[in-house]
């Protein structure tokens, strides 16, 4: 039976270590030894977080596969001593995780929620929103996250736009790609979400020159990857008013730092990475049935490209 | 020609003349006569709001049909000099604001946003919420409003039960009536959401005893009708704290009073009766086809049967 070693902080472990070895036993792996200390010459597999410290994955000799326990592998991904397949996170409850806070997120700004939150003893009946069919969200990123969001947003009846490096198609949404789709897509966009991956190609897609491109009181949304925005170009779009709302939970630096100006800033809302948390129920399920198909000869789901980086 | 009587108040006029006029020329009734003042004996319908002011029907001696300009009839339902047919809005753009709504707030209520919106510079992962699978939600009354909100939901992954006066059933949604129906339905109820009409027999449904029923921390959503609810019991219920939360759109008497303990109380959130709002271009041509309808001797959409009330 394989040696699993759990490297990833301690934390986590408390989280894991019940539901993991329970769909281990599902999945026929009872006997499997999932440890988080182990002879790196004895691991099969590690399951992984980019941030437990480990990074040479050179001793591990016999190694299988590395599965990594989050959808973003930018921190792994260009690792020279992995030469192993490494498995991203393909969990059903992540993605059901994402489509929940986008939609609630997106259906707060449409129905400018926040107005109501301090009852000030004025009624207020022109603060009635449009309908979703006269509201444009564009969705950055149409891979299993994006595609997902973009279909229940269309099923709500929003105008939803997709953009993508790659042409795709889905039904009900708009699909634009390239530079040129890029520019059209924001030109519209009342409400934009990001949920490319972090590429070099993708760092600061937001920025002062694409941020200009939005409509006047646009709202941005981004639970996918903090690289993705020019943090400077984005508070000074706030700062002048154009952009009227920024809805952040992915950051360059993690936690964001307590003296951050976005904690402070009225225009922006925080919340902590909960977008695309794995939950570790659902989480244990996928990691314990790619070990399984890795065993049986297989092929894993969520196999990373490594010359696209994801 | 039929002579139409808009009877509302003057700001009403000044949000639906053109857009019903537009309206009648696409349903092929250009030549309609569309007024606010006419004499009685020539009027053929009455588009009608409860608080125009025109309550006796007894002079209008050739009408055909009243159409409400809202869905809730239960100002005009009772009275007995209406004898012609009465039809409620049944507008599509109605349905779609009011699963918008209901939507979204269950979903900032599903993801605790309230508790993001004020950024203290701690990050706080530990608020991520539970997926929506784990979550239950109970929609009472599941006429069109309440069955297309608790479809919706549904889709989102919610664990949704709906309650209605009659037997009812809705693909993914466990459905259930009667008085130990309603019982079962509030003992799960993370989530409840208030769909049904205003009639005799719903008044109150959440009162002192229904209210003991919601599991401990239990949020309420109230869409539908002020009566629904006793206001006093809901206020000694979320100030004893096993109600967390309680998100208002209709109250007994509207605009809600300046001094009503709803508008500052921290558990209370306050929506100015918007989740029904009638969009008058969708709702234009709803009145327009249903005059055109009877025009032609055709059964009109949302006739109200009024032994039951709507």
């Amino acid at each position: 039976m394989p040696t699993i070693l759990f490297a990833a902080k301690s934390e986590r472990w408390d989280q894991y270590e019940a539901p993991l070895r329970a769909a281990l036993a599902e999945a026929g792996l009872a006997d499997a030894r999932l440890t988080t200390e182990a002879d790196p010459a004895t691991v099969d597999y590690i399951v992984y977080a980019p941030n437990s410290g480990l990074t040479d994955f050179t001793p591990y000799t016999r190694l299988k596969a590395v599965l990594n326990l989050w959808a973003g592998v930018e921190d792994v991904v260009g690792n020279p001593t992995l030469r192993v397949p490494l498995a991203r996170m393909v969990d059903p409850g992540l993605t059901e995780g994402m489509v929940e806070y986008v939609t609630g997120h997106v259906l707060r700004h449409h129905l400018g929620i926040d107005t109501h939150l301090q009852g000030d003893g004025n009624w207020r009946p022109e603060t009635t929103p449009p309908l979703a069919r006269d509201r444009t969200v564009a969705i950055l990123g149409l891979g299993e996250l994006g595609a997902a969001c973009a279909t229940m947003l269309a099923s709500l009846n929003f105008r939803v736009t997709g953009w993508s490096r790659s042409p795709k198609a889905l039904p009900g949404v708009t699909c634009r790609h390239g530079a040129d789709g890029l520019a059209e897509t924001l030109r519209t966009a009342q409400i934009t979400v990001l949920l490319l991956p972090n590429t070099p190609a993708t760092e600061d897609t937001l920025n002062a020159d694409t941020l200009a491109l939005l409509p006047e009181g646009a709202v941005i949304l981004n639970p996918g990857r903090g690289a993705l925005i020019d943090d400077d170009a984005l508070l000074a779009a706030l700062d002048g008013g154009r952009i009227a709302h920024a809805t952040l939970d992915a950051f360059r630096i993690e936690p964001l730092p307590a003296d951050h100006p976005y904690w402070t800033h009225p225009r922006v809302t925080v919340t902590p990475h909960i977008a695309s948390a794995t939950r570790p129920g659902s989480a244990s399920r996928s990691l314990a049935a790619n070990i399984r198909r890795c065993e049986a000869g297989e092929p894993m789901i969520g196999v990373v490209d490594r010359s696209l980086g994801y």
